[in-house]
């Protein structure tokens, strides 16, 4: 189903210099499979060998699937000719992703190979912040005026179309670029030559400001099955459009910072593969070292009750049992939350539906493994019926506080503003293992001889 | 940025049988926004009410937005000329999936009013296995015979476009329906009135089969940035198109799956909230179970070292820190390994760079964590070199064993042909807890008079 190349064969041309073969083969393919064989090509060398070759109108299509480092190093080793042909073909917002990436002194070399009129953009769309709607737009979208008809409109589309990003949404502006309706080319195919675009425009368009978020517009693209969204400044004039392939990437990306998250880790910037040791290591260290040092406080906990242990060791050899299962279950309450807040299924409205709902999953679980555990250890310790009873009533509430806790912390961080996924599985850990424990012992000394 | 409607106001037009004002302000709404609002009504005879004050070209749209449950009970109360006019209109996947929901007398009745036609399309599209490309594909496309002119193709697409789900990208058959090539509207548009259909076509049609696995399909079309792909029979015959909104809900709810996995629990069919506690507990207590009773191994390795309790209580108090570091530390890697395979940013041979980083990363993370803790431990317990010592290294050694164990597990899971999910953190947390404990108290052995 994916396309399938004979990469052994590229390679082959590549290391016999037979470039032309080599830029035959690479223009049947797909660029972004291009680019992948390109990414794969070791030393550097040959990958930028292999660029050179491809025929001009194909560059940029492949320069923009390509990685920083590899980008870097071709507008290193190219002239610049080369490169001002590179740059006038690239859209906007792969031009601004990558001078992102790019140290000072090649972004310098590239803004000073770019035409006039792209560089303002570039600089304008580079300004706008991090994770916003305007940092993923890009500037190559169809604009109707509102006096033209149908038969106007599709010229236009005839003559502007090639360098575009889409051209199925296009959007009426009046004269001061304020953006007045969209219009999608299905509605001009279908609508009759004389017609004007006014007419069958919608003027109820859906739309976002350059400042909002990028993860409440992939939101809107998913809720709305949108294929594009137009982006306007605060005085509704058109500055941009952004495509349903960008809103699949913030998708994903949003979706992997959660995971990452969620496992006590701050987000990498770069797929897994191409992050260094010491990155890795400095975003997985500032977690652990908090809960290591939190988990300090379980251990006093466990401190307080030292002479249980001397009379009843079956308490101390259940620990691990009680802790890990208070954490499983603490973990699938938290999970469920905080990803059905993500996909807005559960808002902060419903705080006490999810509280009550939870309460009621952790009695029917807590009971069910509070009974299996009771059978498993009356086998395994015949006669020891208080200690069994002990553990196993322990074990019910400690996945009933679990669940508690695991419910209403995600949506009072979200209340606070902070992100839900800071509270998931690690740092509840600590707190249920705590609460478990507390719990424990008080169930302990109430129905044993200690 | 998102419409906002007065859904007040709406409710009291309702309430207040003002039926015709209702209508009026239903049209102007975005048909997903005119779908919550009649979810959100309560009792059911309102939502039937406000769904029918709906002008029949909306029904349809509406009506795919809804929920199984609404759905059900819209079709109990329209009569058979009010469904056979929804059928008619509802394109073949959105028909398919509510069938697949509803009751099979219900299903008989729908059947009964739908075009003998749809009605042999439909009973097709239900056969193919769940999770296949088949079963999100949909039946509205445009196709274009191999003898047609650039200008015959705008004309059939400006007769048939209007009830199709995508009129962008359009499929050229052969006599017998062979799918031999694409041509976007976008291609037509920018070449000749005269042009050949199949001069200008892309015969390197990027395709996927009906049995084909919907996530490698979503996989797709992220990779491509693709608005739609063709589904072909194993003939090579074109039966359907998949589309991105769809692709994009494929996406999203695979995510979800892994959350969902990845936190003990087998993944739930519905949204949180329309989960019934029974669904919610039997979804997760077989992994709570399985867990519970494999932390009973960890128990007793803590048991066959009993007396060491008696002289160094001070190693015990550091159980739950000492398991939690471990615990946290390969969670951190398993779910960074999962995560990467499923955006496959990591593949099966890649798998002795990620096992020889993640102990590099191990290395570095231990170190630290080893280091602080001896420190507050010497704070803590003046005097206490030795079992100081003995804890921190055990931190080392533990978090190098979670992160190797966390790093091959679930490379090994997918090399079984087995969902690396499954061994994500809870599953993890057992083993590791296991290795950590055993290490523990042989470090301790070696360095303390036990």
């Amino acid at each position: 189903m994916e396309y399938m190349y004979d990469y052994d064969a590229l390679w082959e041309m590549l290391h016999e210099r037979r470039y032309r073969e080599l830029r035959d083969a690479m223009v049947d393919m797909n660029e972004v499979d291009i680019a992948q064989f390109i990414i794969d090509l070791r030393p550097e060398e040959y990958a930028i060998i292999a660029f050179r070759a491809l025929p001009k109108e194909l560059a940029a299509d492949v320069f923009s699937n390509l990685e920083a480092d590899i980008q870097e190093a071709i507008i290193n080793a190219i002239t610049d000719k080369e490169l001002a042909e590179i740059m006038s073909d690239l859209y906007v917002d792969d031009a601004v992703d990558m001078l992102e990436e790019l140290p000072a002194n090649v972004v310098k070399r590239v803004l000073k190979n770019t035409s006039p009129e792209d560089r303002k953009l570039i600089n304008q769309f580079l300004k706008y912040p991090e994770n916003s709607a305007g940092s993923i737009m890009t500037a190559e979208f169809i604009d109707l005026k509102e006096n033209m008809t149908v038969e106007d409109a599709i010229k236009r589309i005839r003559r502007t179309g090639e360098d575009k990003e889409t051209i199925y949404t296009c959007y009426v502006l009046d004269i001061r670029r304020h953006l007045i309706g969209v219009v999608t080319v299905k509605n001009l195919l279908l609508a009759q030559d004389d017609d004007s675009v006014t007419d069958i425009m919608d003027e109820d368009v859906m739309k976002v400001i350059t400042t909002d978020d990028q993860e409440e517009v992939a939101y809107l693209f998913s809720k709305y099955d949108l294929l594009s969204i137009p982006v306007v400044d605060k005085e509704n004039r058109l500055v941009g459009i952004i495509t349903v392939d960008d809103a699949v990437d913030v998708m994903e990306r949003e979706a992997t910072e959660d995971f990452e998250k969620m496992a006590a880790m701050i987000p990498s910037e770069k797929p897994y593969l191409k992050t260094g040791v010491w990155t890795l290591a400095k975003n997985r260290i500032p977690w652990l070292m908090v809960l290591m040092l939190s988990a300090t406080v379980t251990g006093t906990i466990l401190g307080r009750f030292e002479e249980a242990f001397q009379y009843f060791p079956i308490l101390v050899t259940c620990i691990p049992m009680l802790t890990d299962t208070g954490g499983n279950a603490g973990n699938q309450t938290s999970t469920t939350v905080i990803r059905g807040m993500a996909v807005k299924d559960i808002e902060l409205k419903d705080v006490f539906q999810v509280l009550w709902k939870e309460v009621r999953v952790a009695v029917i679980c807590g009971t069910a493994l509070s009974f299996v555990n009771f059978i498993r250890l009356l086998i395994m310790n015949p006669g020891k019926i208080m200690e069994s009873l002990t553990i196993s009533i322990s074990v019910l509430f400690t996945v009933l506080l679990a669940n508690t806790v695991a419910s209403v912390l995600p949506l009072l961080a979200k209340r606070l503003n902070l992100d839900p996924a800071l509270v998931a599985s690690p740092a509840l850990t600590t707190v249920v293992d705590g609460i478990a424990l507390t719990v424990y012992f008080m169930i302990a000394k109430m129905l044993l001889p200690i």
